[in-house]
């Protein structure tokens, strides 16, 4: 566990009451108390001036408190931390603690996380290797169980867990993640829904779904959603009681496109995620404190686009956070305004965690076991590995700007097309799947990655196969994102842990990561596609509308190979 | 348990989910759609044409359904069943069954019933009564465990639970019903913390407290209140988390005076109850529909209203209930119009239990087990029993109209004044305490009671001692309520179920008990005064300002004897 100064004093599982109570009465010392500070309360919407006083990691009390510890905080606004509803820290590309100090800088002192990246390629190694590092920060990581390993029953991932592995899995989880194996669930696949184990959180994934369907999603016990892109969705699955997330990750932004159908009446039951977020996006520009900023700029009233940020997350999984009030954890966010965009401390279970978008902790340096490391199992290839040409006439995917969501369109051989191989790298089966993609545009070069949601197999894109072959390569045993041009690796991001993450810093990955959005520019890649995450998400098969596996081509509206 | 209807389909504790999809998906018919009414969203506020289709109890869709049994309801609006957040059904009179017939009846199909009037008389056996008569009818009764037997430490009650009975108990209880020794919490008195069983969802009841003790008692872990009475109280527990409550009970209404507090902003976590109401009262003029139809008198938003009904309490709780969607409980509720005035049908778990007014299911007769009958042990009485006469100067509780809570005044011998007399029936101690109050107005009669919260020792109020002895006699060992006048018996309510319940119809029970209120006002009550229950919270000492046991007068400010 981390430095003891974060650890909750339980005793038989109860919170030491008697503590908070006497020192709410003043009988005994808080342990913090900041003072005068504008402090707003998600329950009624107003913001009072008072003093907050912290025991034990908890909230005592709000009002006029004084004690040995205080810090004026006067001028300054006390908002609870944030909560992200949905993510994969794998996606940003450093580790569970590294995350962390990120977060908190942000003020987001509490996360619901699917590790599901690292399930695909490790399975329960990798569960325990985010659970331990996660551990050495004081981020509250709130793990979800992985429900899709593999995401759909075809595809070839380094890992899998049936519905026996989920129910042994499950006590030690907070919930069941994302189920978007939604045509399993609503013709009732015995495996499928019993992976949806009684009495746990389920979260949802299911684009687009709608009427009858969405009934029967719904009636399998499915609570959120974070797929939505359009108003009329997000209205039709929070009227069916879902409560449904507004995302702002690195490539899916549906903050925007979602607040046309938010009201102060229906965001009661809505939430912000960022689900998939490069570290370096949340480094510069900010992860939920993000959203509130957004969701205000776009006219959504400050008191809602904070509560959806805190209480309403709090309220959907029942966390005792997301309140300035007493009994609850002490994760606050002290900024200048009530709109959270100038941040000056953010506290932790009562501890000073960051301080103007730093954070102050430090963390040990990690243990990576070694089955996590080494876990792209390819041998070296040559440009014959590519030899493949499409028929006269052929289905082809069309990449669209700022979403994963693709369009199923034809060509016509001579078109310009960027080829897309992806290359089993798990279990060394020798599987590979082709396809062409049109708006990618890249030119004389490739791009790979063993980045392939979610089976995370090797995935390769270019105009030319001597360069998908260098690209291919470049990756070695370790994983990670290659950029090749005339047969040399212009940049290179090592990703060491299960191929999607780096051990290093924050700032370390963001740089390496910089240098491949140059290079990738300068090969040609369309400016409006994002290079790496547009790429990553070709293969998941349970995103509309065509995808691609190591199998081929995948008609997802169909469910079924082309 | 009830008719085998009225039974949902479990399998290792989880819902049939696959006749839920199934149905949802038009593979397998519905057992039930309500066709073409005007459905109201409680997520969203909007109010759409749809159809609600049912199996096995559980709502499956609302969209377009058809199937072999449909109910026309076009021109009808459709709300979620309500939610009593907060009763007492021994204070209805009846018997938990036929209690059950009113309230669904009028919409109510859960309510979160504290039986801890039975508990202070006849300890498990009571509860036991409660439950397994409770399970003679649909409505879902979710009963907490009371955690005040007695109400205090001094008072002298049937029973006893303390803090070690209490943790055996509570597996088998929904929760840990109101907490009333806020002195207790705040001043970490163990047996009291001791009650407070982690992970149960723990009601509250503290009348008036504020700031750094209110702070401490939330601290508890204590989720709501009931016992608020002004508009600036209301917001101060909700600002401190607490789900407030607006209480129309028969002597506590509080729901128009808490409005002016309420805004759409803060209504989610603002929940209605009846705590204490006689069955006349829900019969002749309603229960939780009654609470929306006056919350929209009052200037109230139809949709915030119906939401404290409904779906805000289902959050508070954690209940399956309280919304119109998929995977919630078919408890619904047909009405002419969006207020909930004529209400046509109520639907439980998907089976018509009430027509225009009336339930249309019956309920097969009681087993009353011994142990909840001939409570009353005392000894006949004479006029000497009740010798007593007041200092020159001395201490005196006032009535307050509309409210259970009193007013300490100093009265001098010789006022106009009414005799009350606390007597121990449960244990034959012989205890009693007299003190003497002003504003009952009674003259030549006396009135006794088997009914005084919460140890419910027999009171008797009268102006001559003559009178008392008749009345105290009257009620025998069966307990209940008497009113005599000049030595005869002018009315009588026998409650032969632990001397607060009745056994016969709620009809017939309100009818002796209007013939009760006639003779009230004939031996001078005043008008403002509910005969009855304002005598039977008299006892309670934990209610302010000031009250009377079988130990004397209490001072609850002080809690201390005065």
């Amino acid at each position: 566990m981390w430095v003891s100064g974060f650890v909750i004093l339980f005793k038989d599982g109860i919170i030491m009451k008697e503590n908070l109570i006497k020192a709410a009465m003043g009988e005994i010392d808080a342990d913090l108390i900041l003072k005068g500070a504008e402090v707003y309360d998600v329950f009624t919407g107003e913001t009072r001036r008072a003093d907050v006083a912290v025991k034990d990691g908890i909230i005592c009390g709000v009002g006029e408190y004084s004690g040995a510890n205080e810090v004026d905080v006067s001028g300054k606004y006390i908002l609870p931390g944030f909560i992200d509803a949905h993510m994969h820290i794998e996606s940003s590309m450093v580790t569970p603690a590294e995350y962390a100090k990120a977060a908190l800088a942000h003020g987001v002192t509490t996360v619901i996380a699917d590790p599901h990246e690292i399930a695909n390629v490790c399975g329960r190694a990798g569960l325990k290797f985010m659970k331990e590092n996660a551990a050495l920060a004081p981020l509250d990581i709130k793990f979800m169980l992985p429900s899709c390993v593999p995401c759909a029953p075809f595809d070839h991932s380094g890992a899998e867990f049936d519905a026996a592995d989920t129910k042994e899995l499950a006590p030690d989880f907070f919930g069941i993640a994302e189920m978007m194996n939604y045509p399993g669930v609503i013709s009732c696949d015995s495996e499928v829904l019993g992976k949806l184990v009684d009495g746990k959180i389920i979260d949802g994934h299911a684009p687009m779904l709608t009427g009858r369907e969405l009934d029967a999603y719904v009636c399998a016990g499915i609570k959120t959603e974070h797929e939505c892109t359009t108003p009329e969705e997000l209205r039709e699955k929070l009227g069916k009681g879902m409560y449904v997330m507004l995302r702002e990750g690195t490539l899916s932004k549906n903050l925007d496109a979602l607040l046309a159908g938010v009201t102060s009446r229906n965001s009661r039951f809505c939430l912000f995620c960022t689900d998939d977020r490069f570290i370096g996006e949340v480094l510069k520009d900010g992860s939920i404190d993000l959203c509130v900023q957004k969701a205000v700029e776009g006219g959504t009233d400050i008191r809602d686009a904070i509560n959806m940020a805190t209480v309403n997350a709090a309220v959907c999984y029942g966390l005792k956070a997301g309140a300035v009030a007493p009994s609850y954890r002490a994760d606050l966010v002290v900024c200048d305004d009530i709109v959270p965009k100038n941040i000056r401390m953010v506290y932790k279970d009562g501890k000073l965690v960051a301080r103007d978008g730093k954070a102050v902790f430090d963390i040990k340096p990690a243990q990576i076991c070694a089955e996590v490391m080494n876990t792209v199992h390819l041998d070296p290839v040559t440009a014959e590995f590519f030899a493949h040409e499409p028929s006269a006439e052929f289905t082809a995917i069309e990449l669209i700007p700022d979403t994963i969501v693709t369009k199923k369109v034809r060509a016509k051989r001579g078109d310009k097309l960027s080829k897309v191989c992806v290359i089993e790298r798990h279990k060394r089966t020798g599987n590979k799947g082709f396809a062409y993609v049109t708006n990618y545009g890249i030119t004389n070069g490739a791009v790979a990655s063993s980045i392939g949601h979610d089976s995370h197999n090797v995935i390769v894109i270019g105009d030319n196969d001597r360069d998908m072959a260098a690209a291919v390569n470049a990756l070695g045993a370790d994983g990670g994102i290659a950029v090749c041009s005339r047969g040399a690796v212009k940049a290179r991001l090592t990703l060491e842990i299960a191929g999607l993450m780096s051990a290093k810093t924050a700032e370390d990955v963001t740089a390496a990561h910089e240098e491949l959005y140059k290079t990738a520019a300068d090969v040609g890649v369309n400016k409006g596609i994002e290079p790496f995450l547009s790429l990553a998400f070709l293969p998941l098969p349970v995103i509309p509308e065509i995808r691609v596996t190591d199998s081929g081509l995948f008609d997802v509206e169909k469910f079924e190979f082309i």
